[in-house]
């Protein structure tokens, strides 16, 4: 059998075989890239559910249209003005299998062989791989925890002349980052001065751990930025803060963009299941989101601060990160230094190496550099706190400590 | 905003354009593709939800990996095996988002510009355009009610040397014909000799109409031509069976071919809803599809039978067809002919044409000619019997009568 070439542009992922490892028992696990599903609504999508079947059984496990599931997609409106974004009519937007083919869909309508697409050095992986099928090359624009460098980008942006820019400007994965406003700004007013497509990805923007919400999306503050609406393309997602397992996500763009990538969609899956668009409608309906969302926001807080504070403790100097404000991720870089500032015989600056290491100590977290479309920076880790208690948060890091040494 | 290439190669579906004329009030519609909602076990599903949230309350809600459910996988392997294919292993099967993704998962791993698809002519539209996406020539092979005609697949074959030969051995849309048990073997045969891919998508062989079922898919056949089953892909569907809403399809291959599409899934859809999954799985657990199934095929036999019956009478000479043995549809031919066999002053052997008029006569069908690769018949059209009742089928047949005057 003779395969296409278009798969010789990817690799299976590193991470892959890493998590073949985290069957070992007694493993205290930092690697996952998943929510808790101990704070899944359980009992409030049972309910959605059976009000689908019950009250909507034809349309809940009938063909749908392409599109998606009309009821869906007016929540979705509501569930987007929640988070500053309005104005939209659910005519743009079309319900996709997950963010992730939301992004499959972005790729088959836009990138070819001979195309650039930059992305956040680091980025998420399912996107650079995603994008790598359809041809393209994948750049990565270096990013701090402000988010990705404007100046560098526009440089790039001249430079490379990208067909699409993909960004993820609230504690993306595996960064944790947030982009400032005034970056927002200035990446809309990029887009519209380059004609240069942006593809937001949001799927943790509800989950800070402020008061306060993060800054706007870009699609929301697009209407500040006369002509660049028309530049943004929105991947919206229910797998943070609902539950993966239903694979609801979203894509809003201009009306030439969504019924292209409606086609591709036709011709992918047909449409998302109605069963799982159902259930989603109804419990938006339901209004139990918000209290859910609440819940989700302070369970990761706390974790999140147990980890800054517990790295912190636990390995000083060894690693240098900034406490995310929200989303699931630690991002860290090894300083090649002890925890308490003196110089190792022999530093490793290799999070691959010390991945393996940690594992030998039972504790496993994901080695950062699968994360860089090129130049991978081999220093950095990613953690994850979403899934692990206070204890086990603890005792994870006094472990990564003893494997450090 | 400057859309890939790819998207060239196909165009928005025609039958899409004349399905929005469907609304119309007081229509007799025989254009569906779709089986018929008021024959899903409602019951049995919601009971499977409500056990998969219960029971498996995080399976069914969290990530997947993207092989699909091994519960579910599991119990895919004993569905086949009622269809004669055994000695299966549930790792040489993946979850699909609906068999419309399995053909999308051959495409994007076997298919680029350059190679040649062989189809049935007339085949199921979508294949046609999923594939054209990646770039090959999709060329039709000629059917009769017997399969496809394979002598001129071989010289096809010979010919265009093929990547992969897609067919719909069992009661195919549209055309409903059923591969003969000789043919399945020539076909075999021809896989090995050539070395081709034989691509077998089977969502129709549960709905058979006469007693004993259609003959042994050509995966189960090739246990008996040596060395054939290396080259049969074979794509399975819960959607005419038990609901489309779900979207549960499956892929079964030999090894390197699935983990290349299981990579390609990965970055496409990470994995089919969890919670779609589980609740087939315990579906096909509770023991219910086999009476499932006895009831939607006593129920589509006898609306296929007054389907043929009615057009017969009310249509006579006018339109030739053969009655199919099982499946959703029948696939008819504009003969020039009045019913009576005498000659209209201006015969019209075009089916976009009838299926103009007959909407005027308020009632619908779909014109065959898009369902063809290359060198469409005119003269062709597809009745879907499954969503009409027997009044309705009747009374649509006097319509279309009515219209072909």
């Amino acid at each position: 059998m003779q395969f296409s070439k278009r798969l010789d542009n990817v690799e299976t992922s590193a991470i892959r075989e890493l998590f073949k490892l985290l069957g070992k028992p007694g493993i205290i696990s930092f690697a996952g890239g998943f929510p808790d599903s101990a704070m899944f609504d359980i009992e409030g999508i049972k309910e959605a559910s059976r009000r689908a079947l019950s009250e909507e059984p034809g349309p809940s496990l009938q063909y749908g249209a392409t599109e998606g599931y009309n009821p869906l997609r007016e929540q979705l409106v509501e569930f987007m003005a929640t988070k500053g974004i309005t104005g939209l009519d659910f005519n743009q937007l079309i319900v996709t299998t997950g963010s992730q083919q939301a992004l499959d869909l972005v790729g088959k309508t836009l990138l070819e062989p001979g195309d650039t697409a930059l992305v956040e050095a680091p980025t998420f992986l399912a996107t650079i791989q995603c994008f790598r099928l359809y041809g393209p090359k994948v750049l990565g624009v270096p990013i701090d925890a402000d988010g990705v460098l404007v100046d560098v980008l526009e440089e790039m942006i001249l430079k490379h002349k990208p067909k699409i820019v993909y960004l993820v400007p609230s504690f993306g994965n595996p960064s944790g980052a947030l982009t400032s406003v005034q970056r927002r700004m200035r990446i809309l007013e990029l887009a519209v001065k380059y004609k240069t497509v942006i593809v937001e990805d949001d799927p943790y923007s509800d989950l800070y751990f402020t008061p306060d919400p993060p800054p706007l999306s870009l699609l929301a503050l697009s209407d500040q930025v006369p002509g660049s609406r028309d530049w943004i393309i929105y991947c919206g997602s229910m797998s943070k803060v609902l539950s993966p397992g239903l694979r609801v996500g979203w894509l809003v763009g201009k009306p030439d963009f969504l019924s292209r990538a409606t086609m591709c969609k036709q011709f992918g899956d047909a449409h998302t299941s109605t069963f799982a668009q159902a259930t989603a409608a109804f419990y938006l309906k339901s209004g139990r989101m918000a209290s859910t969302l609440e819940n989700v926001r302070s369970v990761y807080a706390q974790r999140a601060r147990v980890m800054g504070e517990s790295m912190s403790q636990e390995l000083g100097q060894a690693l240098s990160f900034d406490t995310p404000l929200g989303g699931l991720f630690f991002w860290a870089k090894l300083t090649g230094l002890k925890k308490d500032g003196s110089q190792f015989q022999n530093p490793t600056l290799d999070g691959n190496l010390f991945a393996k290491k940690a594992i030998e100590h039972n504790v496993a977290f994901v080695p950062g550099s699968p994360f860089y479309a090129d130049n991978p920076d081999q220093s950095t880790l990613r953690l994850s706190f979403a899934t692990a208690d206070e204890a086990k948060i603890k005792n994870g890091m006094k472990r990564l400590a003893l494997a450090l040494e």
